[in-house]
């Protein structure tokens, strides 16, 4: 196989597919629960955002349920400690 | 097929187990998204609790984004609907 510098990387679509999807959230599962709570119709860019805004929801939430967590001297996390979290949120 | 008063159903595993998935996020992709975020070990309750917590944020966002969309004259959600409400929450 021979590479041709300068030239882009022919990659099949498949990973491309991948690629889009790097989010770990289905964006299918966020849509729905943006229907079960009024939404008629939601565009793929909002999706999208909703998607991007829930993981950054999550991962705040989880740095600070971990830091209440360790607080408490303990590498596990619980419910308390989430609950605790999302009070200070 | 008679039916007992007074007795319990009887329901196959299957169902129980679609009764405690009632979720709308899947609670892999949730600890996926913890994990990458410093949290070496999720209690199963803690687990329960962020996605819960992340279902509630996404609905709250849905509801606030489709109000700006109504504003806007729009029955579909646009990533602008998205953006704004998110300030604002």
């Amino acid at each position: 196989m021979r590479y041709f510098p300068g030239k882009f990387l022919y990659l099949p679509s498949d990973f491309l597919f991948e690629v889009r999807n790097m989010a770990d959230l289905p964006i299918a599962a966020v849509v729905r629960i943006a229907k079960k709570n009024g939404a008629e119709r939601v565009g793929s860019d909002a999706a999208e955002a909703l998607v991007v805004k829930a993981e950054k929801y999550i991962a705040q939430l989880t740095k600070e349920s971990n830091k209440l967590a360790e607080h408490a001297g303990r590498k596990t996390i619980k419910k308390e400690d989430v609950d605790l979290a999302s009070k200070s949120n």
